[in-house]
């Protein structure tokens, strides 16, 4: 196995014990790159002499036995919403052109002070406002989208460009690519992660997480991220645990799963219910017990979504929209000025909406300790294909459908883990979702590590 | 001293020790009420079987020597916007007409377990949508306005044809009517007392809370209303204090009350800026320390108010509003029309100009542990003048007026208390209102108390 396939876990361990240099796992992943990002477009920055630099003073580190943790000298890429100070933020977008950011984000902070490496800014479709990240394809299959907002960052993840990366998820944006490229994302509770210095898509609703090779990994870097900071106006004081790391502990008796008996399972790939169904078959062979559980106002999700994304997104963009519109896409350009044109009586039902459902799912929460349900409807599209057509004649954008499974956890703010659990016949991956309580990331992680640790054995993700 | 005139602590107390029975009482408000409602027009509906018939088994209670709080036996207003089974809630509106409540709100229903009884519902500006009550004359001259909007309620206290009552407050309406009629008035801290059963004006601002004669009697009060209610989605829950009531100490040594250096004696009438001053004075003598304090972001007060307000009432009321627009009074349609022209980016804009206010306030309110400042900028207006000229030629409607200097409690969610601080020349009440941080409701109605013990006897309020 090559430096740029190890999990972080894995490769922390080799660090640790003198096995395996940062410089060496940098260069790896570096090489990696040269080979395959021409046919993946995953980074927009590629920070390579700044990464070799780090790696050589992450040795020096470790050769004087000075102590560090687990993300020292490892290689990350951070999508280009989140700031990195001296590097341009572009949020893949021409508006930002000759941008350079001034600060690091409360995220970049973290992780470089806990030593890990930056590879590289990674795209995003354009400020995050939409699902299929066009500059970047498919690890799997280059004529396919990567999945979005944050599809740089799992196809860099997936195609072994980085160890880790780190997403955002307004509407499902780490999760969905995570889903489609056969990597796990995480979005955490809502305030759990601070997002200042992060560029803003729909602040009520946004959110920062890890994308990993494994369940483990993504606890690691959750470790690093978690934790108050008053910057961020919805960061939750006293939230974070000390610890995020699933042990080697499989057993999942007493953990209630609930199985949705709607919503979840509706106008979903025949294969993608399978694949669901035989994970959740496997977390009962390791103790979990199902329960049934009905997802409530299911039929306000994508008013109430919409209705507070759409003018929070809006806002964010007021002046640039006068100033520089011809800027932006064409297809974020006609959301934002669709917003201009929503009532205050729309959003204020929308946050009502909100809090009712936010009620509601708690009580369903009171019940089960994890619920488990596809993360996406349907695996990664073709590039340019816009709809899909349900057996039943229904017709849905591609992005309707891909934000459909995800926004409920983005309105309610329960965290919620995306797990590989196999592959279409096709080999496009598949992905689970595990929905939890408040601030039970170490529950999710658990679960969904036990699940990683009992299934056969996957192949490594393969690029293009 | 008639038992229509004492304050609620001394009733209490008669009551205890057996020289004063709850029919008494009552009997001497409701004759009181036939002497002087007809000139006041503080009720919309007297309910004075109800009072008898509960003040003779309160009489009981007290006969059998079974328990009871300082509550019981106590004739007491509601605002007509405060549901009580079987009563009309008519929010002094005809599109109420029939209406007759199902339930008792949270804090009817908490009022009538103490023991308080109910002598009737007061006027409010129509859905509390205003701030003069034109239902209702002022206490002490019938030619000016009650102020509002629970003008009913501040007048029937000052009138003795209630021993206390309760008002809502979201920008100045319990400040303003008791300041007009030299009364106190409470606004606690937002989420502290429940709201459910009270007809809501825009939830993000509303507050219910006591109007009283003494400060004493304030915390009486209070210590029944607070405390978590989860039918009201803004409840905090374990945020009520065991006990508000002030005790007899009057030494505020250590007490820093912030005096405003700009704001709130801008645009003020000198009369009431010197019994402010003086008020403040005599606090020091008490041992408080002064301190200058800066107000931030003043000039975002009015707009920030407004675009929450606005849009949250049209909300509330969007089906009458489209069934019966008829039977609104003219102001108060005027206004929920214009709600509907909102745009979500001018009610979010708010939303978020409200978050930094917070911010800033509660940086404020680090310093000091107190304001003190007027609670209104000039007396009570004469009834129909709509304008106030101030000394620089700025001209601005007496409502406007009213709500300036209230305003910001409404936005920062930070209790207020108005005291009674003295007379104009004319012979019309001063209020100064000592705003406080968040849950301090203890601290102001401490420091409220020492004022009030401390300076001269004041004559009872008298009506026309």
């Amino acid at each position: 196995m090559q430096p740029y396939e190890m999990s972080l876990a894995s490769a922390a361990e080799e660090i640790r014990h003198g096995r395996l240099s940062p410089v060496e796992l940098v260069d790896s992943v570096l090489e990696r790159l040269a080979q395959v990002e021409p046919g993946l477009g995953a980074y927009v920055t590629v920070t390579a002499d700044r990464a070799r630099q780090a790696a050589r003073k992450a040795e020096r580190v470790v050769a004087e036995g000075r102590p560090h943790g687990p993300l020292h000298g490892i290689p990350m890429g951070l999508k280009d919403l989140i700031d990195v100070a001296g590097v341009a933020t572009t949020a893949s977008s021409r508006v930002r052109g000759g941008h350079r950011a001034q600060c690091d984000s409360t995220v970049a902070a973290r992780l470089l002070e806990a030593g890990a490496i930056l590879i590289g800014k990674t795209h995003t479709h354009e400020f995050a406002y939409g699902l299929t990240t066009p500059q970047t394809r498919n690890a799997w299959d280059p004529k396919r989208v990567a999945g979005g907002s944050s599809g740089g960052s799992a196809v860099a993840v997936a195609a072994g460009t980085a160890t880790f990366a780190l997403g955002t998820d307004t509407g499902g944006s780490i999760r969905v690519p995570a889903a489609l490229n056969g990597v796990v994302g995480l979005k955490p509770t809502f305030g759990l992660v601070p997002r200042h210095g992060v560029t803003s898509l729909a602040w009520s609703l946004d959110h920062v997480g890890p994308i990993t090779r494994t369940v483990e990994d993504a606890g690691l870097v959750l470790a690093a991220l978690a934790g108050h900071d008053p910057r961020d106006p919805a960061s939750l004081a006293g939230a974070a645990s000390p610890d995020y790391r699933p042990r080697d502990a499989t057993d999942l008796t007493g953990v209630r799963v609930g199985v949705p008996a709607n919503y979840y399972f509706e106008h979903v790939d025949p294969e993608v219910e399978t694949a669901v169904r035989q994970a959740i078959g496997q977390l009962e062979e390791l103790g979990a017990r199902s329960v049934g559980v009905e997802i409530p106002m299911t039929r306000y999700v994508q008013a109430t979504q919409w209705g507070l994304m759409v003018p929070e997104a809006t806002a964010y963009h007021e002046r640039t929209l006068r100033t520089v519109p011809d800027l932006y896409q064409a297809d974020v350009r006609i959301l934002l000025e669709a917003g201009e044109l929503m009532s205050a009586g729309d959003y204020l039902r929308a946050q009502r909406s909100r809090t009712l459902m936010r009620r509601r799912w708690a009580r369903v929460l009171a019940d089960v300790d994890v619920i488990a349900a596809p993360t996406v409807p349907l695996p990664a599209a073709p590039s340019g294909q816009e709809t899909v057509t349900w057996p039943d004649g229904t017709v849905e954008s591609v992005s309707d459908a891909y934000v459909r499974l995800s926004a409920p956890a983005n309105i309610t703010g329960v965290p919620s883990l995306s797990v590989p659990v196999g592959r279409s016949r096709a080999g496009l991956p598949i992905g689970m979702q595990l929905l939890g309580r408040p601030l039970s990331e170490a529950l999710l992680l658990k679960v969904g590590h036990a699940y990683e640790a009992a299934r056969p054995a996957r192949e490594p993700a393969r690029a293009a």
